[in-house]
């Protein structure tokens, strides 16, 4: 029993070691195909971004630790560059959205302070330079007209937006992520878009989370589960080859 | 064998029957429990709706023989007079949404000729009163701030949007249906809400089709899918209760 | 605003008119990637296919008129001279699925009536050649350790089965689909499919439904909606090129 | 902006405080409403179970700290104490499932060790007793003809079974959930049960998960997301009310 355990567990265990180190096998780069691959880039918006954005204290500290910002800009500079398409999903709550009876414990709050918030998808009526509206700086390579923006999510994952119909319709089987929040909406993109047969390759230091402990929850589930993690250098890297 | 199929033959024949017709079974009003209920709108659009739509010499004949325009609203009359959640789902292609690979016979002839289209979710420009906007007279439903706006549905059915998520975080589990096309949206939502679980009734002349085939088809469809088949009066009337 | 809609009308009318007929669109043959491509038969069980099935006598006119039992054999035998992957994806009922309260019509009759029913997905008592078992002449293709075998849908479509995550795990893109009832769960399958970014291309021989109506139901809904569709004949050739 | 912030951040710091600790807001139980209420058990095999399975190892030390086993079938007997629906949700592999080519890092490394496999969904052969069947002490309350057996999910989450299906058939709308593994497949679940609308509690010993980290991980992602974490104590308490 023992004899066949250990193997087993060694064989296991390394995909918890690969939680913040790198290991032989992170290093060996994947090979994409262009043309089916797409970064996607969640909540990129002002309310975690921009330094007065309602949220932007929670993960500031591990934004600077990582260097998310300029990371997620990269990402989107080589997608422009090696003609990799660009997807955002944004997280918007409306003013309609506020009586929902079952929102968990931190979608409460969020929706409580009106976080990532706007009249309505149609209504343009205070949205610019918004909290919910997409950080200044990313906006060249969001409204580009080439890239995808997809309806905002509305809890974590993608199951009630058309990101997957929209990158499915355009033959896209893998997907380089990064974004925010790194254990919440980039967790359950990653999970969602694996359940529903992409290939997904988290960029680990272009996210971000609430503080320390929730960015390693969020390394422990990726390596368990992703297809790979990577560096935005080794993404980089591995898109322009 | 023949005497075993026989009362079979029979009892599923009432499905097949009550296509087209009024059966004793649709004569019993539903009971809804008006909380948990919702009536969901699909396409309610200047491009179908509206006598300059580039959709509407399509439905117009179904239209004009069903009174579905005067129907639409009367049901969304009813939402409102009895506290009924009335919740619009539309289909809008975007700017971004012509280089689909797999689009369908009809998806691809939509995407070509441009209908349903505006420049992108979150873009005003042009939107107001053009084929992709709400058809003008139910605005006042539409847009009075209790209404539930789903982002658009971008195939036929619910999938790719936030309509199943709103219904469910308000804790509804029933829909009265109507909308356009009947084949087509309303088919797919009927089967997409169904198979998430949602009680589904039909109003069967709050619908509209593109020719009499096409409306057949959708009558054969609801008789056999659906929780109900009803017509408007039928609707108000059990929502009335 | 006559002119404009003519042509479009034209346009779509094609859509439409191809219900039943051949046209020119349909005679050029789709171009298929094998390895990306799986045939697809929705519910070939017993109940449906053999003489004795519960279900039989309600689609017996239409398959025989059709040839169906032998178009779905030519199917599954070409799945396997061609390397292309066959699914089947069944419709079973168990002794614990009887208290759905919000089952629809038809199901709510297939439910009491027993029909496709086995007493446990992991019980093996009394399946073997029940109504719920596959059609004995097809078990030679389903069940020769090649072909995928996915767990039973419950309503129509494959929304909660592994067939579209079975499919993605093989980077097939691409489904031709035959099977029972052509306007149930053939033609939610279609929608589902094409829903979550499959191509979809009908075989309308390889089908058959409850009675004339449903079937002309179901070819106007293939020839709007599917990607193609095909006779067997065609989809054989179309796999041979 | 600091004075904003602050009383924000204090806000959304219960979220994260709450994960492993006791707070306020967690000893104040729910209320159930039990006939929509479903305890969900993920996963409860001999694999990760009995000292036997090929995973016991890699999670045998946190379940001995949680009293995990015990707590699961405290759970299953209150749930046949009070009424309240029991369902099992499984992983179950077969020989076909080999050749996916996108399974993630430690999906793959499941595949490749024959954990949690079966020759095939309906073939009896070996299965009784083996790692993918259900551990033996558990099977009086899941073979009881009252619970819910679902078909197995296949990545962690129950996207592609028939368990979301079988709950709203039954009107259920809130999960008590535990299970294995308290990091992938419990938290998959949550979030895609979340994300269908359902209410969520977890039982956060109830639960195991390979190492410290990785249930360390599990509890800031329940805290974060989920409608209530509880002990056994606690569920048992709110669903005896």
């Amino acid at each position: 029993m023992k004899t066949m355990l250990l193997p087993l567990a060694l064989g296991l265990s390394l995909s918890f070691a690969s939680a913040g180190s790198t290991t032989a096998a992170e290093t060996a780069l994947p090979t994409f195909d262009k043309a089916r691959t797409a970064i996607v880039i969640t909540d990129p918006q002002n309310d975690f971004l921009s330094p007065k954005g309602k949220l932007y204290g929670l993960v500031a500290d591990n934004m600077k630790k990582l260097g998310t910002i300029g990371n997620i800009e990269t990402l989107m500079k080589t997608a422009k560059a090696r003609g990799v398409t660009l997807a955002v999903d944004p997280l918007v709550y409306t003013l309609r959205d506020v009586d929902w009876s079952r929102a968990g414990a931190l979608q409460r709050q969020l929706l409580d302070m009106g976080a990532l918030r706007r009249t309505a998808l149609s209504d343009p009526k205070g949205f610019e330079g918004s909290g919910a509206d997409f950080y200044g700086p990313f906006k060249r390579y969001i409204h580009d007209g080439e890239s995808i923006v997809v309806a905002p999510h509305k809890m974590y994952g993608p199951e009630s937006n058309d990101l997957i119909y929209q990158l499915r319709a355009r033959g896209i089987d893998t997907v380089v992520l990064g974004g925010l929040v790194a254990n919440l909406c980039v967790d359950s993109h990653m999970r969602a878009l694996m359940e529903n047969g992409f290939r997904v390759y988290v960029v680990k230091d272009a996210v971000a989370a609430p503080g320390e402990d929730a960015y390693k929850a969020a390394l422990v589930n990726y390596a368990m589960i992703a297809n790979g993690v990577l560096t935005t250098e080794e993404a980089v890297k591995a898109l322009s080859q």
